[in-house]
């Protein structure tokens, strides 16, 4: 767990007391004479769209008519954008990023790291493995690695699970966190972008066709089940456990709850003083339904979650307010669905969450 | 009046169906030798943050520390995204544009055109204005022009005012523009961005110094009101009339209205069959007052909008759905009120709509 203070999250110190730092890291594909075999990219100065060297600038055009999103986009060469905020750098999320096996250089990297001593820390740990991947081999090298730095409330604010817990911190924990991902997606999301690719940086395990296997399905938001492995103290076996809860089919007991709240009031998962008595994804593992099962679902977790980039641009964000009483992922699974989108869940399709 | 034929806003056929086409045009700053005063700007590739040179790439880093968002603008050196959707291309809108004296190697544009014979031709007509400012003196140039190509419901959509007028007609059309803005703002927002200026492509004539008077009230949304200039055919007069009615103070009648709607009915100004008696900003005109004179407003018109990037980073965008009841611009200034900004108008401070 984060060593993080709590601050009372006012929005308007948050927000307008912030300075927004970033950096941005730009990684040219130079191919080393050694390993030539992916072309350098076109340079948006020196090239024209069909290949042709225009001199002299000023005027150069890109015409981007193939932006595709479809189940094989590896075949068709379509652009990922991997979203992550960060508090704190685990070694398990970079391996894990590494050993993915979408083509690396259509993937763009974007993070987003609070402006305290802790993601100070994070932001040097992720620059020093960025530095090292961005020289390593080229097939390991990422198209781009865009770094924000914000203030936001990180994600693990408390190492005191109880006060972590309660309703009031739950909800400014979640409205910051929102606006972190919103900051992130408004920054980093460029007209070429096929797919997002959200990613928390506790996720330490997953199979690296992820990307993949998610877009296989074709599906505008899509989620797998996020579990975490422990060691069993009384059997000492290793098991694994549900981690998110926030993947979920409605229920009438649920929308009973919203119908009695308040305006700016939310529902949440794990509160015996608010029984939802939603059907939740973590519990409808059925492993010889295989891998590829798919369920509806009227919320999503975030720890892992795939969008076509047009869901986004068509205006889908993370409400940092009450939207039908739903924060956050799970009301922006709300919010894709009132833009006619739909939401999916994986319940067999596991990834691990690290194991504090 | 467009010439462009309805078509139903079946939203699946719009954004499945769609091809995104993108042309980003980038135009270097180049100083010729007779006019040198404005230095190159930086390269990513070759300069870090420090302005040393950094040899060779790989890996180069941006550190913008100093992201400010402030009423004096131009003097911090502040970063201006314009935005415009635009389905026909006005010679004034851009000669206005073209006399905004906010220095123009701070300003980036960006412009969505549908995937229509109108919008081809539009596209057509803007990017020969742009070769011909990028070219011209170096102080007319602008930093960055993005220009998308993507289908969505022009915002005139018919000859016949009528037929536009209706009220699912006006609830499609919103909704396609709303999606037209979003996908603007999602894909063009970058980091270093400290204010976003909406400007309607029929939007002829301003003040040269728009962007520092808006700037200079420090607001998070703000908004002039727009007016349009015509012939008085009885008196032979030259005259004015309001034109934006998106403006607006809430009352209690739309309040009542609302509470009596179903969840994905809208209010809209001009309706006969729907008296909101809302205090409209068109008609708040109060001259002795100065053009500075400031009105709070629960809704705002897109016509020309300014508004801290901040805002948009939060998470407000345009509502292609009934939010409150409400949509677009005027579901935008909710959204940024539910995230704890304000918005603000200025009724004595006038822009002009074209007269078709």
């Amino acid at each position: 767990m984060g060593s993080v203070r709590i601050k009372r999250a006012n929005p308007l110190t948050i927000l307008l007391g912030t300075s927004l730092v970033v950096f941005i890291v730009y990684f040219l594909f130079v191919p080393s004479s050694s390993s030539a075999s992916r072309p350098a990219p076109p340079s948006p100065f020196h090239k024209t769209s069909t290949g042709v060297r225009a001199s002299p600038p000023p005027v150069v055009r890109y015409d981007m008519n193939s932006v595709t999103v479809t189940k094989d986009p590896e075949q068709n060469k379509e652009k990922i954008l991997i979203l992550t905020p960060m508090a704190r750098f685990y070694q398990g999320y970079w391996d894990n990023l590494l050993q993915l096996n979408y083509p690396h250089e259509l993937i763009t990297l974007g993070f987003i790291l609070p402006k305290n001593k802790e993601g100070n820390a994070a932001t040097a740990a992720l620059q020093a493995e960025v530095a090292k991947t961005q020289k390593g081999p080229i097939d390991s090298r990422f198209k781009e690695v865009i770094i924000l730095r914000q203030d936001f409330e990180p994600p693990l604010t408390s190492q005191d699970e109880s006060e972590r817990h309660k309703l009031n911190n739950q909800k400014e924990r979640r409205a910051a966190m929102s606006k972190a991902r919103n900051s992130l997606i408004f920054t980093t999301l460029g007209p070429m972008t096929s797919w997002v690719l959200w990613l928390d940086a506790d996720i330490v395990e997953t199979p690296p066709t992820l990307i993949q296997d998610l877009a296989s399905h074709d599906q505008p938001v899509i989620v797998p089940n996020c579990f975490q492995r422990y060691t069993n103290s009384e059997t000492n076996q290793d098991e694994e456990r549900p981690y998110d809860f926030n993947s979920w089919q409605d229920s009438q007991s649920a929308r009973d709850l919203a119908a009695k709240m308040g305006p700016d009031d939310i529902l949440l998962e794990g509160y015996a003083e608010m029984p939802t008595y939603r059907a939740l994804m973590a519990y409808m593992v059925e492993e010889n339904k295989g891998m590829h099962h798919e369920v509806p679902l009227d919320g999503v977790g975030g720890t892992a979650l795939m969008v076509k980039a047009d869901v986004h641009r068509d205006g889908a964000m993370f409400p940092p307010f009450s939207f039908y009483h739903l924060m956050e992922t799970e009301g922006f699974c709300k919010m894709a669905r009132r833009l006619t989108w739909t939401c999916t869940g994986l319940p067999n399709y596991k990834v691990y969450h690290y194991n504090e």
